[in-house]
Parts: structure tokens; C-alpha cells; sequence
């Protein structure tokens, strides 16, 4: 069976749909057998209707559940956990569960609460935009993103399979890891950057704003993004975001004794080498790690 | 006289073809008598021909300039340094001068050595890209931006308007100011920032580099800037870029403080006036000054 193949007759189930649950809904438009939604917000389900996004749109996951093998939790971490264990309530029938949600330990816990019918895995593709809602949803919001699975020891071959099958219908690629893996991680390459646009944001004295420009706008940018989901996120993370702070706290210590003490060429040298460490971060060349 | 008949009779000598004297000439095209550029690097002359970015390129400054009305100094702010002292020797005419340096104390110090047949206009267009050079430059890189310019105690009003002009006429609006002003201001919304990203990327540790995604990848961005024009740009705002730093190193310690002894509910509401302030900063919302 091909990874298309395992998706070509689900029925999908998306609970929510946000930015991340309606952009996972366009992009999988006609390559699964029927696509079902439940959305709280009357203006969501009405542009989703206009727009065509799903097949059917409902506004509680009761109505829609009953239909689908496989559900997607589309929301904040909070509403995720909060959703998972009124999942026997709502579902008679077996399925498959993967949530989008952004930290993975609360909830792959929560997941193992679920009665044996239940088939879950966590996901988290690592994609977005600092503005939140179906509104701002796009079909080609998870092409090339890395889409995190993290299984549960109980997590069968079929939903590792549909997972995955998933996350490439829309042109993510998997990446396999565990929740706590996962967290750590994150807190270093989503959850710290978000902090630091906040703080920087909080830097800049009001008068100054007239020289703002390019350099701030993507420096802060994941300011922007909804402070429900960022709440949620630093309080299932919060030990690892604590020592990614501290970790970005001894660099800036680091950075001002070298302007402090260094001189031009030492600045020159260290800016070349952390320009030279992100390319590698980012994939962009071979073997650079940090010395 | 309108600000565009300000520039139609000007010869302009842009001294650098980088990112921004190239995406500077680009903008420029036809709308001015004659475009002469220079540039020490072959690679970008060659390229400055093969794409007709200026009427006449040069090697040196010394074989444009004599025939220049305007001469734009386009470079890091040490060569801009370097380069004023020697225009008198290059430049028997009575000529504009404008820079598009990222500091601009030191250069507008440098100005008021000049003879008195220069008219001399600090200049710098709040625009660019993390990738420097002519292959990266675009003619609608300055669309939209702030271009502050500060003037001496000696620039005439005919180079404050042919500066506006010139500033208008490739898609930005002036802002003027003092270039102690420019410089904290820039301190805060620029190298505050571009310093953030070093520091962010020197915090990841190479093995969750497989987590990383656009938010890690926007917030670092100004981390692959030029480390040599960085380096001038520390050398040249040191004390402001140390206070700004300073002030960020408050912010953080007390978003960890806040962390680690609010709850949920307080984290929500500071992220949402966080969001709200960068609203302000970046003018996108009324008056909503932080607290």
C-alpha cells in the first residue's frame, strides 16, 4: 500500500479550523474520501462554507465525529487536552487521533488515557503565521515543513502510516521523534525566538518608532502570534523554555563582553562565525557546528 | 521648482554597487541626466554592464566623479569614512554628497571636514536584505521605506531637496533628523535586533537543528547580515547599542520572572499587550503606547 494509498478512502474529522486546521483542509482537498469539520465560531464555519473547505462543517465535534476514521484536534494545546478525553463520549467507533498541536508531552499523555479503540499519534508540523484564523488559511502553508510524529508506544503501523501519508499530501515531510525530543527541541528553535520577539518588542522606547523598519518587523514577528496558543504552549513547556532562556541569556552576556572588550576584527570574526552557524542551522551548508 | 525637476538635471555618481548603491541605481533608471557608478570588484562591473544598471561604470571613484553633480556614497561606514577625505582630491567641482551609511554621527563628522564647495547630507534608507550585493539588489527595495536624512548645520535647502527628491523618487519618504537621533533610534530598531539574531542562533544547539522552521529562521534573519558592515556599524554606535542591549536584558529577565511566578492568565494578557505594542511600534494601530 503507498503512502497516498493510505489516505485515498479516510474520512477526515479536522476540530478546528483555525489557520492550521483550515490550511490542512485546503491542502487535502480531494485526496481523502470525505473531509468533515466542527469549528465553535459561527463566522469560521460560514466562511468555510463559502469558501468550500470541507465537506460538511459543524459546530460541535459530536456531529461530525461519528462519520470519520480519522480525527485531527486542530487547536491550541489547552483546547487539545481538553477535547481528548470526551473523545470516547463522541466516537463509538475505532480511529485514528494526531493533533497539531505545538508542544507534544501534554498531550501524548493525555493520548495514552484513550480506551484501546483509539489509535493516536502526535504531529506537529512545524509551520504557521503570526496571524491566527481561517482567514488567513493557505493551502501551501505546509509545503517543505518539517511535520514532527511523535508515536505512542501503543501507536499502531496503520496510523504511523496514515500519519505520514498525511503529512505529504499536503508536502510536508515527516520527521519521527518523541514528545520529549520534540518539546526540547522547540523550545530552543520556536519558543525561545518567540520570547525574544516579545522582549525586543518591549525594548524599543515609543519614540524611536519612526525608525522602524524591515530589521524589526521580522525580528518580532512571531510576537504577533496569538497569545492563547503561546499561554498554552509555555505552560506545557515550561522547564525547557526556562533553560533555552538561560541558555540565550549567557549569549547576550557573551555578545556584550565581546563589544565591550573586543575590538572590530574580533566582532567581525564572531558575526561571520554565527552567520556561518545559522546557514548550518537552517541546512543551507554541510558541517558548520558551533565551535 | 517640484521635487522630481530637483533630480531630472542631476548627473549622479553612486561610489559602491552592493545591495543598496545597485538597487539605488536601479530605481533611479531614467529618471535622472546620467548615472555613473564605481565599484572595486570586476564581478559587479561586469554585472553592472550586462544588466545596464548605470550609464558608465568605473573602477575608481576618481574617473566618475569629475563629471558628477550628486555623488551618493553607497558602502560600509568605515569605507564611507575612508572615502570622504579623498573626494576633494578627486572632485574639483562643487558637487551633493550624500551617504547611505547605517550610522550616521560619524559620517555626518566626517562631512563637516569637507571643503566648503561640498554640500554635504547624511542619508539612510531604512531598507535591505540579509543578502548584500549587485546580484541581490532590486529597484524596489527602498518601496515604502523611511529614508532619514540629516542634515548639517551647513547643507543648503538645494541639497535637502534634491536628498528628497532623490529619496522620493525611488519609492521611499523622508524622515528627517538629527544623526544622534538616527543613531539611538537605529540602535534599538536595527543592531538591537541584528544582535538578537546572533544571539538566538549561537542558543540553538546543533541537534535539534532538525526542529527548525520559519519562526527560528525570520527572528534570526539580521544574523546574516554583512559581519563587515556590522562591524562598522558597532564600531561607529557602540554606547547606543550597548544601552539598547542593556534594556533588552531587563526585558528578558523579567519575562523570565514572569514565567516563573505568574500563572497562565498573566502570561496571556502580557503577550497580548506585547502584541498590541509591536501593533503600535510598526504603525499598524492608533495610540496604544506601552504601559
Amino acid at each position: 500500500m503507498t503512502q497516498t494509498a493510505a489516505l485515498r478512502h479516510q474520512r477526515i474529522a479536522i476540530i478546528g479550523l483555525g489557520l492550521m486546521g483550515g490550511s490542512l483542509a485546503m491542502a487535502l482537498r480531494g485526496q481523502v474520501a470525505a473531509l468533515y469539520a466542527a469549528d465553535p465560531d459561527p463566522h469560521t464555519r460560514a466562511l468555510a462554507r463559502e469558501w468550500g473547505v470541507v465537506d460538511v462543517v459543524a459546530a460541535g465535534p459530536e456531529e461530525v465525529l461519528p462519520h470519520a476514521d480519522v480525527v485531527v484536534l486542530a487547536a491550541p494545546v489547552q483546547a487539545i487536552l481538553e477535547l481528548v478525553p470526551r473523545l470516547p463520549h463522541w466516537m463509538p467507533r475505532p480511529a485514528v487521533v494526531l493533533d497539531l498541536g505545538s508542544t507534544k508531552r501534554a498531550v501524548c499523555r493525555a493520548f495514552a488515557q484513550l480506551p484501546p479503540r483509539f489509535d493516536p499519534i502526535g504531529g506537529h508540523p512545524i509551520a504557521g503565521k503570526e496571524h491566527a484564523g481561517l482567514a488567513h488559511a493557505d493551502p501551501g502553508l505546509y509545503r517543505g515543513a518539517a511535520f514532527v510524529l511523535t508515536p505512542l508506544p501503543r501507536t499502531t503501523a496503520r496510523a504511523r502510516a496514515v500519519a505520514e501519508a498525511l503529512a505529504q499530501a499536503v508536502g510536508a515531510y515527516p520527521v519521527w521523534s518523541t514528545p520529549e525530543e520534540h518539546d526540547r527541541g522547540l523550545a530552543f528553535t520556536s519558543h525561545l525566538p518567540y520570547l525574544l520577539g516579545v522582549a525586543l518588542a518591549r525594548s524599543v522606547p515609543p519614540e524611536v518608532r519612526g525608525f522602524v523598519g524591515p530589521g524589526f518587523r521580522s525580528t518580532s514577528r512571531l510576537a504577533a502570534s496569538s497569545p492563547r496558543m503561546m499561554r498554552d504552549i509555555m505552560a506545557t513547556n515550561l522547564e525547557a523554555v526556562l533553560a533555552a532562556l538561560e541558555r540565550l541569556e549567557d549569549e547576550i552576556t557573551a555578545l556584550r563582553r565581546l563589544l565591550q572588550q573586543g575590538g572590530p576584527a574580533d566582532w567581525e570574526a564572531f558575526f561571520a562565525a554565527a552567520a556561518a552557524y545559522r546557514r548550518y542551522l537552517l541546512g543551507e551548508e554541510g558541517a558548520a557546528p558551533r565551535e
